[in-house]
This record gives structure tokens, sequence and C-alpha cells, in this order.
């Protein structure tokens, strides 16, 4: 009897129709009567589950009766087409073994229950029909993003986690140690002595692997990180967490533009990758989290997205007559009222906003010729607000150490950044896509914590 | 007139010969008279140069003369066939444009320099050929990774880096912490008070994902994790580093035979594409870095792995006459030497040793009915040992209470682990493959610190 996933049952149908099959998986749910019984059971290949049908012939009839729901069971039978009923087919049960059986207590009962809840059991919330597929959609979309830049030729490269450097000269960030806090070693003035600590000085988990990643884009052009990152913010919001997982694509002889369309054509590639092959799952969203989101992420794919300048786009804010809770004025940062208005009522459709004043971006952003302004390039996506942030990496030796010099930078500690520059230097550009952010975009949930297996947030670290 | 890459050149030759092309790249190698030059480039997507000719007819010819190595130039001309010459084709320059001059001092002269030297260049060591064919494969062999189970229909898991547990009952680790160390708040017993800590508690960085994909296996079935990993262990040799990538399948309804196969699959899998996508880079390896790399490597795809027991190995390893630096006995741990010995004498191939003692492995594997061994795995590959190691997970609830018993855990600890087996527990297996172990044998390399683009080991973290 050939042993087969329900995936393979849904996905070939006709192979099996009317042939003897056998499936492992869990009960989803189960009914019986006097002489039959129907039992839903998901072998977690599929989002669906497939109907048993079992009745009294069987030896264990009654004992299989009272299962409770999440046992494991093995099934075989014949497949059955039922035109008439509400699933396409059914097994019909020969024979049905007990793997494992499930506590009479087992949590996730028909019921539904709230997303806060299933986070206290985030062990057990995937075998829900929300979380299989937001996991699965996971799973494929991280896959996308590397079968995209792998079909360009990107190469993958594996940036430090713990690092004794800040990528952005700001954020808070864990420290890393292995020095007993009850016994810290103390230097001669009386400070921690971090020559003590496993890597001889102060180390951090790191906040993004751009600086190294621009190194190997010099030595092989067109490079990506997919990797954690992590934020000691104190930010106990629906769109932050301590730890999260992060794209760097960096590429070189290329500008802002080459840029963009590597971004524009990355975000479509992985939605149509989803909605391709997460049919069932992106179903499901559409009906049941998000009922905007087909219509959303079809526009996404089908635009061409937009551009303007952040000159541009702050002389709309103030023209529209909105009123907004932070007023728009010259030079400061967008919050995401002013960018959602931008991408939702003004261009319908996702567009970019470049050329923001140097002053609220990093240092090794590209000066533009007018002095104000630096060739970064933010994403901004209907219903949701800036989904990438990238620039064009300042090439020229001498303004990037006069920006480090304005900002207070220890050029010291970039010894190895600025001689990228020094040795061939070449323009160059890339991008950050915050991968939570994407599947939270791609699925329509709308908290962080729902959308990480195992979430970090503030006083959060269970499992 | 076409902007291509050199491995677009490379790859289909026929369609640009004799036609205007364009490419940028660094400069490799550059030699000149008075009326003409070489120039061998590299433009990063391919292991092979391609070379330059140019002349006196060129406007800034003296210039191109003088360039630096490493000086980043765009070249346009047409492609010539060099039937008489080393290599197949060359650019006749019509235009040679500077994008960036390197300086004079660049670290990487042709001459060749040692590989402890290099690592004191990490930023720049991928622009010589052994280094950007390592770290080529490298990403080549992580895509082959994903694409084996995706295609499999695996659900790729990202586990938690930061973690309040410890998978293996043991191991040294970082503790990750935003407390202020000099100025730490004490609770009432004068102990650090981790309350007052980002998470609330205590946290450290992970050495393992396999408990948290176990949750993720009773699910979806087939999962896997590939995240980094890390040892705070004081180990300085050229195996050992702090922080490493893994890969964790975890499969359900499955048995250690089932673990046995997949990781013979995925073997060949990710060697075979390997040696298929990265000719060049393969090659090299096999003349200069390592003679016997493709006979060891064809070996591996072309073998059936062998199987053995652990007391039948250990019975080999008696008879055998050979004399250990550590004697073996029943019940020991076996040392490199002894699996290279059965591995390389022995068997000739690749070869499973399976049902090790209870006391030298984890609490999680399956006790046997001998109730002396556990339904573990390693994997043995000639050349370099154990590779991989796994196991048949124990999902008897009584037995593992009883093992984490006798082993002094605090169950309490494992709260969730353990529901893993109240609520339709079934058999499952998997396994952990070190990918830097997995890259070290694919490419011949033999330090950790040459296959890692920025290594952390002890007393070094820099870049």
């Amino acid at each position: 009897m050939e042993k087969l996933t329900v995936k393979e049952i849904y996905r070939e149908t006709e192979k099996y129709l009317n042939k003897d099959v056998k499936i492992e998986g869990w009960v989803r749910t189960l009914r019986s009567s006097k002489a039959f019984g129907f039992i839903e059971v998901n072998d977690g290949t599929f989002f669906k589950n497939i109907q048993i049908v079992f009745d009294e012939n069987m030896e264990n009839f009654k004992d299989i009766c009272k299962l409770p729901i999440s046992s494991s069971i093995v099934v075989e039978g014949k497949l059955d087409s039922t035109p008439e009923a509400k699933q396409p087919f059914e097994i019909k049960a020969t024979n049905i073994s007990v793997e494992g059986y499930s506590n009479n207590d087992y949590p996730l009962q028909k019921k539904r229950h709230s997303f806060e809840y299933l986070r206290t059991i985030a062990h057990l919330r995937p075998r829900s029909n929300t979380f299989s597929a937001v996991f699965r959609v996971r799973s494929l979309a991280a896959y996308a993003i590397h079968k995209f830049f792998q079909e360009r030729g990107f190469v993958y490269v594996h940036t430090p986690i713990i690092t004794a450097s800040d990528a952005e000269g700001a954020g808070e960030m864990f420290r890393t140690t292995i020095l007993d806090l009850e016994n810290l070693p103390l230097d001669e003035n009386k400070k921690v002595d971090f020559k003590e600590d496993f890597f001889g000085k102060e180390t951090n988990l790191t906040v993004s692997g751009q600086l190294e990643a621009e190194a190997y884009a010099l030595a092989f052009r067109n490079v990506y990180t997919f990797g954690p990152t992590f934020r000691a913010e104190n930010s106990n919001t629906a769109r932050h967490a301590a730890e999260f997982w992060m794209i760097e694509p960096e590429i070189a002889f290329a500008d802002l533009k080459d840029d963009m369309n590597l971004a524009e054509d990355m975000m479509k590639y992985v939605i149509s990758y989803c909605l391709e092959n997460a049919r069932e799952e992106m179903e499901f969203f559409n009906s049941f989290v998000d009922k905007g989101l087909f219509a959303r992420l079809e526009n996404v794919v089908n635009s061409d997205f937009g551009c303007i300048t952040y000159t541009e786009a702050v002389d709309i804010l103030k023209k529209s007559g909105e009123s907004f809770d932070y007023p728009v004025e010259w030079g400061m940062d967008l919050q995401t009222e002013h960018e959602r208005y931008i991408t939702e009522k003004v261009f319908k459709k996702p567009v970019f906003v470049i050329d923001y004043p140097k002053d609220i971006k990093a240092f090794y952003m590209r000066l533009n010729d007018d002095e104000k302004t630096v060739a970064a390039m933010d994403l901004l996506v209907p219903g949701i607000g800036e989904i990438i942030g990238g620039s064009q990496r300042e090439e020229r030796l001498d303004v990037l150490e006069r920006r480090m010099d304005e900002m207070g930078l220890d050029k010291e500690a970039y010894w190895w950044y600025l001689e990228l520059r020094k040795y061939g230097g070449t323009k160059h550009a890339g991008y950050g896509l915050g991968f939570e952010r994407a599947i939270m975009y791609i699925t329509g949930m709308t908290n962080i914590r729902d959308v990480l297996p195992f979430p970090r947030t503030v006083n959060s670290a269970e499992f």
C-alpha cells in the first residue's frame, strides 16, 4: 500500500483515486455515531485536512471514536471521490492505528483562540490553521528570496552575528559576554576589564551586516545577506521585536536607480512566489485575516513602482490640507502617517522616496551634489508605509571621511571600511528588508509576534 | 554596446564572439610595453579573469599602463577569439575608463600570501583566488541545502538565537544582556537581578535549534533550521569557531533509518550541486588545495553509505591491532582517530555508526530496548571523521522523564518540550550538520577560520 502525504493526494488526486492509500497525521476533528465516524486529519504537509470515514467493521472502532483531538494516527484505506460532498474526496478507512494518544486537555480545541493566547503556546500554535499558514508562507518567502538572488548570480554572505562594531553608529545593542557578572574582572581604573572576556574586547549582537556585505560586494559584485539581527530597543509595539531576520543585498558598479530596480524586482518575485506556491494559505489569509489582501498584493505585482524625491513629498504633504499628528517640515523624518498618505492617497501604489536630508540619514549614504541630501531611498507600500530602506553608498574616500568627522565617528574603528575606498572602490548601493515586515505584508498579520516562530520582545524570551 | 558579466562571456562565448562588449571589474594583473598592454580583469561574477588587450591608440594609454592592481575599470571593446593563446578569448579594448583608482600599497599583490596573513585582511581576501572560490562555494552549498529541503516540502523554521534554555543540557554559552556592567542591579540577596534585564531573565545565545524544531516537526511533519549557533568554548583549534552555522532537519513519523537516508541523500545532493555549479572553483581546489578532493567527493556521491553499530565498531577497533592514542573501551566516546580508521580503513566510504551508549549521549535520544544504548547515529566520512550527528528522539513521555531525572535536568524548564509528547507525539528523528565542517570537507580547506567570512574565535572578533 502506497504511503502518501496529504499534499500528494490533493495535488495528484487522479493518480490515487480508487486506490488503496496509507497516510499518517494528526486528528484535527472527530465526530462519530454508533455505526460510523469522520475524522479530519492534517499531516503537516498541506494546509487542508483530509477526511477519513470509518465504521464499526473496524476492530478498534470504539477506541477510535474516543480518540482525543491531536492524537497521531496511521490510516489505511481507499481514496474515494465524493462529488456530492463539500470535500472532493475522502479515505474510506480499513485500518486506523494510533501512533500517539493525545491528552484530553489539549489546549487547541476547535473553538477560536485569540492570537494573544496562542502566543503562550508557541510550541503548539503551528498546528492551528492561521499559524500553519503563516509559518509555511514564511518558509516559502525565505526560499523565494534565496532563489531570486541565486538565480541572478548573487553570492550569499554570512556576515557576523557577534561584532565589535556598530554599523549604524547608533542603536541599542545586546552585549555578549562570558564574564562572571558576580565577579567581574576590573582593570587598573576599576573599570570592567574586557581583555578578560572571550574576544578580549567588548562585543555586541549585530544590528546590520551591511558594512561587511560591502566588502564582499567589492569582491563578488553582487551579494546578499539573510540572517538574524538584533535591537535592544525598549519598544513594546506590534512592529518591534528584539530579534528579527533581515535581507541586505549589496551591488557594485550600481547606483541608486539600479538599487530601486532590484528592490522592485525582488518584492514582485517574492509576492508572486507565495501567491503561486501557497495558494491555499493565501486564500485563507484573504478570507479570514485581511479581506483586501489579494487586491493589495496584486497591485504591488502589477504596478510600476512610483518615485518621488523627499523634497517633492514634503511639498505634497504640506499642500495636502490633511491634519497630520506630526506637522511636516523639510528636514524632519517622515512618519508612518505621511508615508501612508503618499503611497495610499497620492500614488495608490508602491513608491520610492529618494534624496533624503543628510542629517537624518546614516554616514555611509552618498552625498548628492546639492550637499544637503543623500542618495537614499525608502520604499513605501500601501497599508504599511516603509518596507525597505536603502541607499547608494559613499564611495569617495574624502567625502566619507568628512561625513564621519561631522558625525563624530571614530575613523580608526572603521579602518577596513575606509580601505574599501582606497583599493579600487566603485559606485555601489544596497538596501535592507526586514523579513518579518515583509511576512506581515504578505499575510496580512498585524503583530510581529505572530510571524516569528518564537518571538523575543521586551520581557519575553519563552521557549 | 551590450554590458555583460564575465560569467556571461565564459558561459555563452559563441553569442558574443566578434561583438562589441562592455564589462566592469577589477584589475588583477597588468603588464605593458611601450605600445601595448594586457590586463587580467575579474568582475566578481566568475572565478576566472578575462584578458584585456589595449594599445597606444587609446588616448589614455599611458595612464592605463600605470594603473595600480585592484583599480576598478570599465572596458569597452571587441571580444576576439584567440585559439593560439592560453586563454580562449580576449577583449580588444577600444576604451578603458577608470572607475576607482587603487593605492599602490594594495596588500594583495601577485605573490602568494599565507592564509594566516589573509585572515588579517578579511575585508580584502575574497578578492584572492582561494577565497573567492571558498566563499562562492559556501554560497552555493547554502543554496543547495535550501533547495534540497524545499523541493522535498520541508518547512524552514527560524528557531530563536537568544534563548533562556540550554538545548544540550551542557555547553558553554554566551550571555546576552543590556545590564550596565559598571552598575549592576542587585536583588535582596545581593545577586545580580536579571528581572531588570531586557527579557526579565537570564538569556544566552543558542547552541542548537533542535528542541524548537521538534515542536515544528510535530506540526509540519518535515522541517529544517539553518542559522547561526554559538559555543563559548575556549578551544583554539583549526576546527572550532565561537560562531558557526548549523543545519538541523527534524522529521516526524520517522525513525533512525529514515534519518540516515535523509542525511545520505542530503550530503550527496549538496556535493553534486557544488561539483556541477562551481566547476572552476572545485577544479581549483582539487589542483591547488587538496589533490585528493575529487576522488574523495566522488566516492561519497557514488557510494551506498555503510552502517555499523557502536558495539561492532568497538569490537573492530579492539581487534584492529592499531595502536591508537586513546585505547578503545565500550562506553567511551569514539575519537577522531577511531572514526577515521572505521571510515577510511574498514569501510573506505562514508559510514553511519549507530546505537551509542546512552551515557555518552543527550537526554532526548531514544532509548533502545537493551536499555543500554540509544538510537543515535553519527555519519563518519573519510578524511575528516564525524560530519553529522543525529538520533531518533525519545517520544515516550515516561521514558523521557526518567532519563531527565537520571541526568538531573529541571523538567519544569522543559515543560513545553514534554508537552510535545502529551499531545499526539509521534516517532521522530533529526540531525545536525555543522555548515563550516561541510564546507571544509567540500573545499579541502583545513582551518575553519578560512571558510567563515569574518570568523569569531577566542580573542578574535575583528571586522
